[in-house]
């Protein structure tokens, strides 16, 4: 027995092929679409010419977030695009503003099929992207390496299901699993290939926050410094709720280049909030958990996730990441491991690699020089 | 027949008062507190001394949002709230963070009676803040001036139900309803007190909106200038599809004092958005309407609801305020009407007082010297 209109048409051989690519041009503005996912769109024709399927336009969400993966490869593909594949690594958006929505604009530019990876966890668009397609007598086949493209727009997804950020933490581990050496000073750990992979990964994130005594002691820049990348550095989240951030900092001094926000009590001091704003720093209120006495950090999520914040990348230092492991709130572990040991003076790392492994999915493993980094999934909160 | 816990309690002759006063205390802080409402509690007991009922405990959201308005009054009424009535200008809140929900910190503290004003559309809190007092024996009388306490959340209230900011337009026009000279030039319409008016408004909005046009025109500061309350500015957003603005202009330079965000379309100059990038102006990506090739409001106002604006002020110009209107996008129109006359070469206003009688609710009307000064509501949108 055969339907008019199947609900969802099978995979080909091809697709995911072609998807494999869209994911990864996908990643290009990962950290720069604002509160829109990064997102991106192939169309593809077969001209039955021997030649195989070849790709006639191409998409990415833009820098800001609008406009959408779908119209710029609709643009490039022109009359191409009649009849041809469109491969999406999120289903196409069906909500109504004054510019049609991606999928009436793929129905009618004559799309024939279409491939989509992620669900979209938006009410106004889960679902009702396809059912705008398949009513439109497109043919769908969804949930092509889903799970790929999920991790693509991972804090997109987290701050729709779950109301906070995406949260990556990063530690920089010794081969013995210290992060530093006990009351005092920065320790390099990790070899240049791992630096310059940390820098890429806080481009890809919308902030990086660390804890006040880091900012203290070690006086960061918390900036993307790649070549071609300096425009990507994040948003710097201090976790200071006494205010012991002094203006002369350097997360201070430079707020007025890359965005600084300072999470602090009601009660901290007037006076050197005034100072700090002076630079351009910011302020994101805080309240602290009555059992432990620290900053609450559900509450502090949700308020940044509310900003439009939808990842967070977590740097330090060894309270704070105990913090973010103790309460569950942390969806990527970096463990970057360098080849020296500190000792039994060394600051002993809240979690490392073999107790990741115990608790944690391994993604990712690479060798970078003499070191090893690893990347966990905590969790399948997706 | 008699229930043991009815479900709500019935008003009684003094809570039109106590909330009034809760609902002017919430006042204090609109426009101040980030993404969370500005909300007022006070807790009220009668000692049965023939002294009446009297307040032992007041809050506010703090600045930035959070600790919640209930927290800081219990804590000043302490042992008093015991048996004590609490007035909310909204339901308390009822999710787990790490610090308690605020209809739990009600219950714990003893507190015997809730009095609340408007409901929480956020639906986690929605009906469960009050499901969680009536659980913890305390009873409850809901609804209590609602409209006038959810009018203090305007903007909460519409980013949570329609997904877009609160906009309030504003003009200023002639007594024959123009709104300046054509092809030239400010024109002074109203007077000192109109003006001061127009900044304690823009005081309790997350941002003022104008057009480029007026921007290069005008060359405004776009701040909030009434004394003690400079520090109250809002963010300024420019509608500047073909970034017109220079980094010459106030807002441009004062971007590192106030916020300035651009409103510009992907195609617009990159060396002209560097420059401006260092002055410390943002952007905001926006797409064109098909239709009309203007910028496209609905999916502007869903994108900087997104990064956690709550409540817009629109001050102009015409064809902007004409742009607003027609899409239905005005929650509330100020028209503020000064004494003079600019004639036949007068820019016509897109609406003027007798046709805003005809298709909204007036709220308020005052004369401010020679200016008349008027408030409608446009439509039953919250």
């Amino acid at each position: 027995m055969t339907t008019e209109h199947p609900i969802f048409s099978p995979e080909r051989p091809e697709d995911r092929r072609f998807m494999a690519a869209a994911i990864r041009y996908a990643m290009r503005n990962v950290g720069r679409t604002g509160t829109n996912p990064s997102v991106a769109t192939l169309i593809v024709r077969d001209e039955s010419d021997g030649r195989g399927p070849r790709i006639v336009g191409r998409g990415v969400t833009a820098l800001g977030g609008r406009p959408h993966a779908e119209a710029g490869a609709l643009a490039e593909a022109g009359e191409l695009a009649r009849g041809a594949t469109a491969y999406v690594t999120l289903e196409p958006c069906a909500h109504h503003g004054r510019t049609p929505p991606c999928a009436e604009a793929l129905v009618r530019a004559g799309i024939a099929r279409v491939v989509s990876a992620a669900a979209d966890p938006d009410p106004r668009v889960n679902g009702k992207g396809h059912g705008m397609l398949l009513a439109g007598g497109v043919s769908v086949t969804p949930q092509v390496m889903a799970g790929e493209a999920a991790r693509t727009i991972e804090g997109y997804l987290t701050r729709h299901r779950l109301g906070r950020p995406g949260v990556t933490l990063k530690l920089a581990l010794s081969r013995d699993g210290r992060i530093g050496v006990r009351g005092g000073g920065q320790v390099k750990i990790t070899g240049p290939t791992s630096d310059a992979q940390t820098h890429l990964v806080r481009a890809r994130h919308d902030a990086i926050l660390v804890g006040a005594g880091t900012a203290l002691e070690d006086d960061p820049r918390l900036d993307c410094r790649l070549p071609g990348l300096g425009d990507r550095s994040p948003a710097r989240i201090v976790l200071d709720p006494h205010l012991r951030t002094s203006p002369e900092m350097t997360v201070a001094r430079t707020a007025r280049t890359v965005p600084t926000m300072i999470a602090t009590y009601q009660s901290s001091d007037a006076g050197r909030r005034a100072a700090l704003a002076v630079e351009g720093v910011s302020f994101v209120a805080c309240v602290p958990d009555p059992e432990t006495g620290r900053v609450a950090l559900p509450e502090l999520l949700e308020d940044l996730a509310a900003t439009g914040i939808t990842s967070i990348m977590v740097e330090g230092g060894a309270t704070i990441a105990a913090s973010f492991l103790d309460a569950s709130l942390v969806d990527r572990l970096i463990l970057a491991e360098g080849a020296i040991e500190i000792g039994e003076d060394g600051l002993k790392a809240p979690i490392d690699v073999d107790g990741a492994r115990r608790r944690f999915d391994l993604l990712r493993q690479d060798v970078f020089g003499a070191d090893r980094w690893f990347e966990f999934s905590c969790g399948d909160r997706l």
